[in-house]
């Protein structure tokens, strides 16, 4: 069981490095190399865990919706609010969230698969909107894939614009901007009145979610 | 005048080379010998027009925010939907626009000011908001600047996610999308509901305003 806490945590500690090593660098200009410098293991223990650059690439775009789960909330469309802010706060300083990100934005010479992480993150917000509609929270006109689709576009250049402009310190801030403009056209009047949007929520969620983690694993 | 006719004419053949190197090439392995190639200029006249591999993806830059100038509407927020329509429609087939895209995402490794070009488009939907602002057409609760920075950046995701997809043959649709979902927390009312939508305008107005070129260029 020791040994398996091992592998998981040398895993992790590569995933981290090869994604900090794609968010400077970008896909064509990362090296094995400098990953292994990085995370300080040898190359057997890489190739123990991953075959190739591209598995890398591959496994940062997967961990990185795998990442991101946030406190149950009465109001599940609040639950989709947090999921953009603690991802945008988290795009400040997480390596996976980062690599992840320069990799899905990157039209790159390289044969990854982009449509991968887009699709992923697709999926798992338009499963939200299903279940928000569910429970009544969701205006009957909107089409969820669509509206899924679109908070993952303009999240994506969202997040690129404010790298650009200001290293991604006011990304919740343009979220929030997002969600005044959208959620009107996507809530129930007596959800949206509900809803918390404040930008400063990404980093309390975050604090929380941290904390959580750590209580698990000192039980 | 002829002379000066050529020497807009080579500049303009050279610009649109070097654009559709970068779109597909990127800014890093793009090659002043591939422009050459593709333009099929000398080496003396592309410095005639451009010093650098820098100076030619900076006029790219320039010159895409330039190229958008839509028929003038009875209602302004119209020609705000317009130029995104035209400009999503262009960015299927106009080589400089879209390597200007490809150049304002690229985070890469290249000193170019990505920033340029996002706040050129900004200052610009800023210009076409405060006058539609200005005729009572926008709801006073719109903090200009930001909606039209949230504008762009949104924008930029969804040509990226509709390029990774659907090579772009999606990204009219995809922005009908974004504008009913945002529009009615920016425009008034009355100003909403004769609001012309339809994903086929961009390339309907496409039409008209390259026959308009082609009148004006044979008088």
């Amino acid at each position: 069981m020791a040994q398996q806490d091992r592998a998981i945590r040398t895993r992790r500690l590569i995933l981290e490095a090869a994604a900090s090593v794609f968010d400077d660098r970008g896909y064509d200009r990362a090296t094995i190399a400098e990953v292994l410098e990085r995370a300080g293991v040898t190359k057997g223990a890489l190739y123990f865990h991953f075959a190739s650059k591209e598995q890398l690439a591959l496994a940062v775009l997967d961990e990185h919706v795998l990442d991101i789960a946030v406190e149950p909330q009465q109001i599940k469309l609040q639950e989709f609010v947090d999921v953009t802010q603690v991802l945008a706060y988290r795009l400040r300083s997480d390596p996976i969230q980062r690599g992840a990100a320069r990799l899905a934005v990157e039209q790159g010479s390289n044969h990854l698969d982009r449509k991968r992480s887009m699709i992923s993150w697709a999926d798992f917000v338009e499963g939200l909107l299903i279940e928000a509609k569910g429970r009544g929270e969701v205006l009957e006109s909107v089409a969820v894939r669509e509206t899924a689709e679109l908070y993952v576009g303009a999240f994506a250049g969202m997040q690129m614009m404010s790298q650009a402009l200001a290293n991604r310190a006011d990304l919740n801030r343009r979220l929030t901007v997002f969600h005044q403009h959208t959620l009107p056209s996507i809530a129930v009047p007596a959800v949206l009145a509900r809803l918390d949007l404040d930008p400063e929520r990404g980093a309390a969620l975050d604090a929380v979610l941290k904390a959580g983690l750590l209580a698990d694993a000192t039980h």
